[in-house]
């Protein structure tokens, strides 16, 4: 209810801030009888760690998550998963001065209001840091669905008004972590970090998209009316930091068709339903259509950035300026990725324990 | 869990089919003392109702709605609020047709990969019949927000590619319900009436977009990390049949803003908080800032389109065609906006009285 | 949260007040595929209901009930079943005594604590009207569980300081529902029986104890830690007006045994894993042990008796007294048995669908 | 859902293994501005903690909490607290001998029953040790509650056949920390531990009945129907390891009562509603009168016993016996008093800011 809990059957909680002592999870629902590993878990916390390139904040940290229970003999044991991540490279002093001055496009002034005070070394709570209780947790839904087929890539559609051209998903399986921008379409990649590494000397930071494409979902996956499988995946992916938008399949587009331009035939294929599009992107009345999940979110600019911008001072609620100091992300887009992944993970997991495609108990049978 | 329930402390329950005997909603967590009566559901119900103009199905229901509990002496009790309506106009037989040949674009073959079974007639709880439930759900929770000084406004601000002219809010106020298409730029709207008239002789659909406005929120209202304001609403608008986007304040457009651009600064303007831009829509790290929530849904064209289309047959698992009979909507644009704005409502009351702004047992104090 | 619903994945939702228009219930969570009519609803109604016999209140409702939504062609849809009983035999006035002078031993006085106002006639959602929802629900419960060989039998083990014989299951199922009073000992029942007369005519009213066994529960069922099978039980009986007290297998006794006398042994009779004894009463760290679940309730008197009783007057807040009038129950204990049949059958059928035991979607399988 | 997780708005989720890294505990819902430190959290585990006194078992962890978030300056920040407690002293092989032979009494049959597999190294999550999160919880709870003048005390009423005397609130505060059966009456506290020295030397052990009295909780604290207070305490303690019945009240002593004399009169004293009787227990239909809160747990004897056993070897299927090694107590019920007022306190902490008696947000106004 307060908010740092998600899923039902397969729920994650999330705790910690920037700079307190750790940030952490815990992952309940996960069945007995899953091997899993640190090694699992680190994987996608690297893909996710600042300081991967010239493209993300040079923050060192080396992010090593400790598994403190739910494993055993290096199996799950159908308890709950605690992990945590210490938090190290701690520079508290550097935010200061954003005690009193809120930064613009960020949750300082919004948790002043709702609590009455906040932790505002790093952003606390409503840094990014946040996340990373999210990958790890997704980790572990990646890996129990991988058991049943389901694979969830992400990759960078846009930067800016870049855009990556469509490519088959082998391509973009086997092209997307080859470039710090985590474009698949190489060209547009080499752009994309052009313009990052332009955008970064003129001390801004800059937008765009991600998509996600997810294979092997079987039909029939979802709840009707409200826990709708695209419902449930737009919210997940709107709670990530700076996603301000959500569409699955033809999505925005679909405003512009005609009913029989949206429409996807249904023909059966060598005794199996399919269609030859998928402007539904995977999903009719909330429920999947055995065919992939396409969804995309978009991402603001980092709300970090070094020019001179205008805000108040809370305590004398008068008018002032700021200049954020620290290290920060020109654009946060190919750290989304590992995180809208994890996220679209959690959701799918959970509802194929909802819906009884995974035995919620034990996978040892 | 089974998707049918909506929200945690203000809270819906919604059944019914189609063509069963009556559909309805159960409303938990309304608190005593709330003075209200059938004509304040009637009035939401009837701008959602089929029928209203040549650009709605001509299905002639009544939807009478009838309140079977929790009031008292015109007052609620803080009780649940039980109420329905009937199904009157029930022409099952025109849906024959598509008992064993899903409809392409609706939800008759994920129902059937899910349940193994249907109710096919009239698209059974995959009607738009189905929001009923949550317009008579959204009308109370409208009024309990209207005492705390929150209106909801929706329109259309798209339809295909006409797009209305940005107004301000009294505008639209004054002008939504005067044309049958819900847009408040009546020149647009014109255009759009046509359009529509047009698309329907085709024998075809159209989508568009629809806006909402929230206005009166206090500062501090959402909760942190994933049950933010913004995630909550995504879900809400998401979870409504044809909806395919979301976005919040700048949306989709903040993808290719500099973090220069897209940043609200902060001023103080007669001893109050506020922006000269409201790029985020109204939330920042998922609370609100106090200004206007704006937020937008993309709606599909409707399914239902009297072209002949490809489909299959579930029984042979052969290909063949369609063209569906019976009574549709050409755009279902202008019923989505009192939906939409019943959804938002949802989320509001909701999150009101989960972060404590309104007392949850008593409104008598 | 608003605490009218009921379970995770088998859920209910009940609401109506005893002088309302309607009393009923949403079931959401039945799996499509599962045939049933008002017959099956109604004879767990009939149970239930008032005036069966000498000992219970002659207010005179046939008790109708009428399934709305979520059935086609005799079967399950997956979809939420709404049901509802409408109220008929209402004499409201007969309550005008009441309004302001709280009953002793019933929710009057609490319900204006809590709500400042309430429905005051017939004691309004506390009434013990309102768990028609819960029998209505419960029998689909039921239902469902007889499908996974699933039965559960209440009766009443104590009458005052009458008790029952400890009688083999098959007599207890044969002869429960022979007498009025619902005890299985027909000797036993025929005290009872005197006793309730007796008790009758003297304008007082008395308690008892309710025992349920359940059969055919398979091992490993239940959630570790906090949602117990004990513990959901428990919670689900102590929700029923009347009830003060729970125990599971031996119960308060175990307090009074050592070590060496409580524990169950193990034994492997038949190449199937049972024990002797079953002071566990088929749970064992929250989770079942495939041995019947024999669980108990303690019953309250009926708070509304003939005699001249001790309240106030909240309006004046001065003491007064009442003398209660109208129809009641000398005791609620034989009417107790279907509801707490019912509340039990809500926990297993949640539990068999959370723990994956029964599929979520279909029985079409 | 995964049954590790408790509480609505104030939550709880626990993780952990007996002898796995730690144990702890995620509290989501604590409202920001509340001042508190380890040291408070400490004092309630030195409670629960093993090896206090001869009547516990001597195992030696000082389990020393670390609060690992959600704290700034000294003070709650509304954000989730994560605390920990690393396990230390752990003699993992002294359970090799149960791995495939279950022990009575314990949940070593339904954990394989469930999983397929466990973690039988000390009872794995079974282990008493799980609820070291519920007292670190609880002591938050307890925190809170104190701020707005709620008081939780619980001692052993019963030991065996051996009962305390009835004592005045003050007394029971005064003396319940002095022995280390923790019984106020000190006269049967000096039985009480003659006894349970008496069955430690059999190699047997013993239970009771625990007593929690609350005071100062405000008349119109619960929800209606389901989620009664009553109902909610009872799910909390009988969730409890070992605990095999609850009751409020007069509880099971009510079924042998008339109505006239378990009714509570209400009468007005020096202006205040109250009642010269308390056989409610201070809750009527769900909802708190005002009166002291009043509830008992029965606790069966301790499972783990020296004395020779029946049980079975889980792989050849075959009947064997077991004689239990290692470190145990011989009577859990001293342990169990911090545990029930932690549980009974993490129900009050949610129901109030439920209800509303607490803003969810922030004390810091």
């Amino acid at each position: 209810m307060a908010g740092n809990v998600f899923g039902q059957m397969f729920r994650i909680a999330t705790w910690g801030e920037s700079h307190g002592r750790a940030v952490g999870v815990v992952v309940d629902g996960l069945p007995a009888g899953l091997p899993f590993s640190e090694a699992d878990i680190q994987k996608e916390l690297d893909r996710r760690r600042p300081g991967q390139s010239e493209v993300s904040t040079p923050r060192h940290e080396a992010d090593r998550v400790e598994i403190l229970s739910g494993i055993f003999e290096g199996m799950s044991t159908g308890t709950p998963v605690s992990m945590l991540v210490w938090n190290s490279d701690v520079r508290s002093s550097a935010y200061d001065a954003i005690k009193d001055t809120p930064r613009p496009g960020h949750a300082d002034f919004t948790y002043m209001a709702r609590y009455g005070m906040r932790d505002h070394r790093g952003g606390g709570r409503s840094s990014a840091r946040e996340t990373i209780g999210r990958v790890a947790g997704g980790a572990l839904a990646k890996l129990l669905l991988s058991r049943f087929g389901i694979q969830i890539v992400g990759h960078v559609l846009e930067l800016g008004t870049i855009r990556a051209n469509p490519l088959p998903f082998e391509e973009i399986l086997k092209n997307v972590e080859k470039t710090p921008v985590r474009c698949a379409d190489l060209e547009a990649a080499g752009k994309m970090l052009e313009k990052v590494t332009a955008i970064r000397q003129e001390g801004d930071s800059i937008g765009g998209i991600v998509e996600l494409i997810i294979k092997g979902v079987p039909a029939g996956l979802g709840e009707p009316v409200f826990d709708r499988l695209d419902a449930d995946l737009a919210k997940a992916l709107m709670s990530i930091p700076a996603v301000k938008g959500f569409e699955i399949g033809a999505g925005f587009e679909a405003a512009r068709l005609l009913g029989s331009q949206m429409n996807d035939p249904f023909r059966v294929v060598g005794g199996k339903v399919t269609s030859p599009s998928n402007n539904a992107g995977g999903i009719l009345g909330g429920i999947s259509t055995g065919l992939d999940i396409v969804c995309r979110a978009a991402v603001k600019p980092t709300p970090s950035i070094g020019k001179l911008q205008q805000t108040i001072d809370l305590k004398t609620l008068e008018n002032t300026e700021i200049t954020i100091k620290g290290r920060h992300d020109p654009t946060i887009l190919p750290r989304i990725v590992p995180v809208a992944e994890a996220m679209a993970a959690l959701v799918l997991a959970d509802h194929m324990l909802r819906s009884g495609f995974i035995n919620p108990r034990t996978l040892l049978e």
